[in-house]
């Protein structure tokens, strides 16, 4: 495996001349405003990888022939580092998303990479930007690694060239306009991912082929889409979200359920976080299992549904309110907006992230101080 | 719906100041050479369809963080412009791509054009490069149409900004080398398309993700993927080309067959016009039809297959020869290494494309003379 070189990165770095103004980070949309640096390491396949350049962030000089361009041969990443009271600056468990990109690098033919030296890189670039993670608890620096094949002939191949690179954007909070749970159009018309497919990597294609979808749901008056899955209808995802359910299951257990990493969900940071956080808890069964429209209705027409709500990097925690499935409005409890279990999981991994105090809960969550 | 402006198409042509030189068109590799110009076409929800420009063909100024490239809101087309013994210079069927780009384009959630505006700014610019349309009459001028989102925010959504290029490139025979026919590995591990998803769209997404299973059917000593779909192993498309069994079917009917548009299937321009050709020969029953590897194997024991060929701009039609089924060995007949039909095809195809002579067989064959 070809490695990038990290011993040069300092060498590497050219500092912007200007800087942008930060922006208040309250009421930011969602990756609109960009940090002054990016770092890019290009690779070939005759000389491996190059040095990585930490350089102000601009556009991308991008052959119009390059397989990134016209078959989709992309990936991307998404993390977040927050600034603690302490005024230290972490990046959450970031190596499992660097195990993730590489998983993803592999689907997508794209070369290998050694992940402890592209954190390193990552976290030089956050160090330089450093001054664009906000000072609040409630806004974050989002990461983005992204990686393209960058050959520039049309032949569906192996790329033999390919650049990754990395932007920073300051985010605000989801909730800062207070928590609305969200509504789902639950359809099979469209399917978000299938056997056999990429649906358990964060390739481009995946997301692309999903907007669609999202403004038939807004068309029915819903704000995203539950994916299903198969003739019985399994609840995979929702949005660009895992999706859990906290439920007296069919034995009469207290269950906090999310479907299985069978191929077709994306093994979410968030998700894994959050089944290891509730199973240290003990309280309850944590299960990671199939679910099917048909379980869920019969479970509201029991009252055994207690929540339902995604989870993902922006959000952290999602709650669901209502599901518009086969014409019916199905209600999901979603006391006072936001449901007990999601307002426990949203604070307990937000100290976490922001105020890096971990209730001695979790062992393994992974630092990387900057 | 936003119009290209292309009245003053004529006053945006930027010539290029050098030009390359032009390569010998045999022994080309597929998509490796590019002409001297490029057409580029900007919208914005704003402002629509700016004013078309044909350019020095050069690098793309990209944002790097567009839903191109991180989202893979692209779509691409492929249609070539052959120069006849007459050196006139025509594009096949190019309206046939036109409307499939437009349908992609609602799709991937890209912004609507006017199909024949489009094609008259492809006209114009394969009318610059002219002196790249090979003199030959096995060689052509490959055309390629893409289209991206541009939208500089990394939300996953409908982009306000997106670039329409096209770029050409000139291409040797498929045959160049003799034609031989392909093997092809079939297993249902990875899948092309789905219902629900975008496989009969030229989006990109759909390309990237094939690339992997290629490389494993290379493992098994195979060419290309004979790609299956559902538990009854239906037979959908090879590689990137439609696909067509030539056979006495089950009701002892001689028969032409290729699976039907039902959504995970692309609707080939080289698929379409080998329907209507055969069809207006009369010559046997032509069906759009589901076909199954049991339907393959037993028909293959009963010695009713007479040809398989995959079909597609780049070679108009392939034979097959051999697929790795089940840990078997299925052998296609393929008479003389380019079976009786496959020939005639191809024959009666290139003498439409390449010699302009119709033998009174389609009426509907669209040209654009340059």
């Amino acid at each position: 495996m070809s490695v990038i070189e990290t011993e040069c990165l300092h060498s590497l770095i050219q500092l912007a001349q200007t800087h942008k103004p930060k922006p208040d980070p309250n009421g930011l949309v969602f990756g609109t405003v960009f940090t002054d640096h990016m770092l890019t390491i290009e690779w070939s396949l005759e000389e491996g990888w190059q040095k990585p350049h930490i350089q102000p962030f601009g556009n991308l000089s991008i052959h119009p022939g390059c397989s990134a361009l016209h078959y989709a041969v992309q990936l991307f990443e998404g993390m977040k580092a927050y600034r603690g009271p302490d005024n230290k600056v972490r990046l959450f468990r970031p190596m499992i998303n660097m195990k993730r990109m590489l998983k993803s690098a592999h689907r997508a033919c794209l070369p290998s990479f050694d992940c402890a030296e592209l954190l390193e890189c990552i976290r030089k670039l956050v160090e330089v930007d450093q001054d664009w993670v906000p000072h609040s608890d409630s806004a974050s620096l989002y990461v983005r690694p992204t990686f393209l094949g960058t050959e520039s002939t049309l032949g569906v191949k192996k790329p033999n060239k390919a650049l990754l690179f990395v932007i920073l954007s300051p985010v605000g909070s989801y909730f800062s306009t207070g928590a609305k749970p969200v509504s789902l159009w639950a359809d099979s018309k469209y399917i978000r991912a299938w056997r056999g497919g990429t649906g358990d990597c964060k390739m481009g294609g995946n997301y692309g082929a999903s907007i669609y979808a999202q403004y038939e749901a807004v068309d029915y008056g819903c704000q995203q889409v539950l994916w299903l899955y198969g003739d019985d209808h399994q609840i995979t995802e929702v949005g660009t979200m895992n999706l859990f359910l906290y439920w007296i299951n069919e034995k009469g257990e207290e269950e906090l359920a999310t479907p299985p990493l069978d191929g077709i969900i994306l093994p979410g940071v968030t998700r894994q976080s959050i089944l290891e956080l509730a199973r240290k808890w003990g309280e309850f069964k944590v299960y990671e299992r199939y679910l099917t429209m048909a379980d869920l209705r019969q479970a509201l027409e029991e009252n055994r549904v207690r929540e339902m709500f995604g989870s993902g990097t922006a959000c952290v925690v999602s709650p669901v309110g209502r599901i518009l499935y086969q014409g019916e409005n199905l209600h999901i409890p979603c006391e006072g907006s936001f449901p007990p279990l999601a307002s426990r999981l949203l604070k307990e991994l937000t100290d976490i992230q922001v105020r890096h105090q971990t209730h001695n809960t979790l062992h393994d969550i992974f630092y990387s101080p900057i």
